[in-house]
């Protein structure tokens, strides 16, 4: 089943109409009356859609979005269930250009709503225009997961390696801002579009309006990811931080 | 003077709330009281700072903008009158990152309201974002044309080459599209980014959902821009056609 999340919002050419319909999913939003906005309701419609936590009616939730950010193709797990592990690490191993990333638990998603799936973060590209490698690009790791999905429901499951490399996300950093909250810095030229590099203590990280430079003031090096996305200067994020790991996989 | 064009749509994180401001500068729309959009007031208070074309109130306007298209930094002089050139091939000589490039004569464009000026088109760059090695580059090409102005009203003038390479708008291509007018294609991969660079009858420009190819079927080489532009899917245009020439500046 395919579901265009957001269809008031495409039509108004725009992320969302009153509010970022992937952080509306919470249980205590899903049941408060009070929230009408455009993109609560639709959040409501969509769990009659695909069944709410306890209720599910769907096995598998894909959820596709794109970024401002370099991201290239990262994919984001539901859960650590050994099921999403093992689709990761298949990925991994098949597409070169897949890296796995797991956020904070955070139930106003989409995905939260089932363990199994994952989000597709595609990226850099534009708010509101088509990109034709990334769309073959992103369609080709579709299809890789329907694959994988259809081997196993035919009871003939693809193989998987013993472990997989992942980005865990252990901090968000806001942009430097004045009293009223308005950005005093925005992204060092040198760190932006290096998602996924290495960012050690000293390194800059910010640039002021005046030009000085603000460095990273951690302790160990880091890989950022979702620097300077669009989507998230509302949010207070500039960019996450992550360490990486190696996770074992049960057979 | 420095003037934020579009506050509302600012504030709303948006290019414009009702239309594209940009286009609202015709005199029969600004002469139109029935154009009440957020933009259409705003096109009309804009006048009533900058003065009209029959009593401007400023020499010369400079008009920023951003592109989601590789641009690089562009400038579209507002005319061609020799001021304009005598600038245009000053900053192309001292500023190798320079391409200028003349559209259409079209009186919708704020900077229609005064002959001398320009617009700059800095990209590629989302929507929505800042990016600071394109801010830095824009701020020193803005600084490059205020010491030129300044030099000039001293009486002081700066060195202008005796020639200068100017890119022609000759043609807009639209998207092709289905009977109800939906994308039928995308911009060919081969041809993303590559604005300024040579397409030549038979090279790839547009890809169709079923993957087939659609050449370019001019009878010359041209030069594309404003490829893939995310404000311009509205105005029916994937990209515009260039030629080059060579214009002789006068002393």
């Amino acid at each position: 089943m395919t579901l265009l999340a957001n269809p008031k919002a495409i039509a108004a050419n725009r992320r969302y109409l009153d509010r970022d319909l992937n952080r509306c999913f919470a249980p205590e939003d899903l049941n408060n009356p009070h929230l009408t906005g455009c993109e609560d309701l639709r959040a409501k419609e969509i769990v009659k859609i695909l069944g709410d936590r306890d209720r599910p009616k769907v096995d598998f939730i894909l959820d596709l979005h794109s970024t401002t950010s370099k991201m290239g193709l990262t994919i984001f797990p539901s859960t650590q269930h050994p099921f999403n592990l093992q689709l990761a690490a298949y990925l991994s191993q098949i597409n070169p250009f897949v890296r796995v990333c797991f956020g904070e638990r955070d139930s106003s998603r989409l995905r939260s709503l089932c363990p199994w799936g994952l989000a597709i973060e595609v990226g850099a590209i534009s708010q509101s225009i088509l990109d034709a490698q990334l769309f073959q690009t992103t369609e080709m790791l579709i299809y890789q997961i329907l694959d994988y999905l259809e081997a196993y429901n035919l009871g003939n499951s693809l193989p998987v390696p013993p472990s997989l490399e992942i980005y865990h996300v252990t901090e968000s950093i806001d942009y430097p801002r004045n009293a009223v909250g308005d950005l005093h810095a925005i992204v060092h030229p040198q760190l932006q579009g290096r998602d996924y590099q290495p960012l050690s203590p000293g390194d800059p990280m910010f640039l002021t309006w005046d030009e000085t430079s603000i460095p990273y003031e951690g302790k160990s090096t880091v890989f950022p990811l979702f620097i300077n996305e669009a989507a998230y200067y509302e949010k207070g994020i500039a960019m996450m931080l992550t360490h990486k790991k190696v996770l074992e996989i049960s057979p």
